[in-house]
């Protein structure tokens, strides 16, 4: 939990402000995952999994690249993270990675704003993938 | 930080998760009120201030009433919430404060994509306000 007033400039953030709010990003896109798959899975709410999938884009598309500054690849204090030290130096996988994931949250978006539920089913798959295949990368276990 | 899948859906969370993701959602608007904060300090750049204003409106719509599920108010384990019971109780006032939230969250949004600073400047204060009346009322210190 952070005790964070939303004040501070982005270069003004601590190491361990980084790693909260690069987490929370990812968490809260999670979550909103989690929402689409239970709507496919079950009764289709066309503007429940639209927003979802809005949200999902305006995360990927926040610059959260910026939460990777120095000093945020190791544990601080309480404030534990699984990045992998090979994000820090494989700049370019990580920007291949990055776009894919970027672009498939479009897609996705674009299709959930449409409302064929077959398209976002297919478009849901490759943003999960896009996901995963950063985490083999990049996150430990 | 969260071990999640974000493959559950929405009903089977558990209060622990419901927590935690509510204050992701929390954390990670917080970090783009920051960026605004810093845009409106310093140089303003366009994109990065509709970016993050996007970021808000998607996550303000995002239904996170639905993390205030029964058992969610109170501390489970590690896991420390600081949400003030009356939230549970008094369902009409925080309809209200929420509702300003989304609106000024919209508003935000809107403007920052139109790119007038001082339209900017002013809708990003009305969002400040609006996520400060609710901790006023409903969040502990
Ligand atoms: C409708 C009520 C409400 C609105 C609107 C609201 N908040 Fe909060 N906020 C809360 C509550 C309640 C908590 C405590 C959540 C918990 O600990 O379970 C909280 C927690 C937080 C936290 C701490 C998160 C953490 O990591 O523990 C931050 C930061 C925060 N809010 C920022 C904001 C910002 C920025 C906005 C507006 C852009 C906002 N809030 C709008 C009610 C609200
Ligand atoms: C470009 C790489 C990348 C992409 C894309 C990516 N992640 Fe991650 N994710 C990471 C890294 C690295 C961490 C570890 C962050 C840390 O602990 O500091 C992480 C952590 C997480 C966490 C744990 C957060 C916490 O609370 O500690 C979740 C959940 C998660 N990601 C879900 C997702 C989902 C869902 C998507 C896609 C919608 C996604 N990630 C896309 C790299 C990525």
């Amino acid at each position: 939990a952070l005790g964070l007033a939303g004040t501070a400039t982005a270069a003004e953030l601590k190491p361990e402000e980084q790693i909260q709010y690069r987490q929370a990003g990812y968490a809260f896109m999670a979550w909103n995952m989690g929402k689409i798959k239970a709507n496919l899975d079950g009764n289709y709410s066309q503007p429940q999994v639209q927003a979802a999938a809005e949200t999902i884009r305006a995360i990927a598309n926040s610059g959260m690249g910026a939460l990777y500054g120095p000093g945020t690849d190791q544990n601080i204090g309480d404030v534990k993270t699984r990045v992998k030290p090979s994000m820090f130096t494989e700049r370019e996988e990580v920007g291949r990675l990055a776009m894919n994931f970027i672009n498939a949250a479009n897609e996705l978006a674009e299709v959930a704003a449409l409302g064929d539920e077959a398209e976002v089913k297919s478009a849901f798959g490759a943003v999960g993938k896009s996901c995963k295949a950063c985490h083999d990368q990049f996150r430990a276990d």
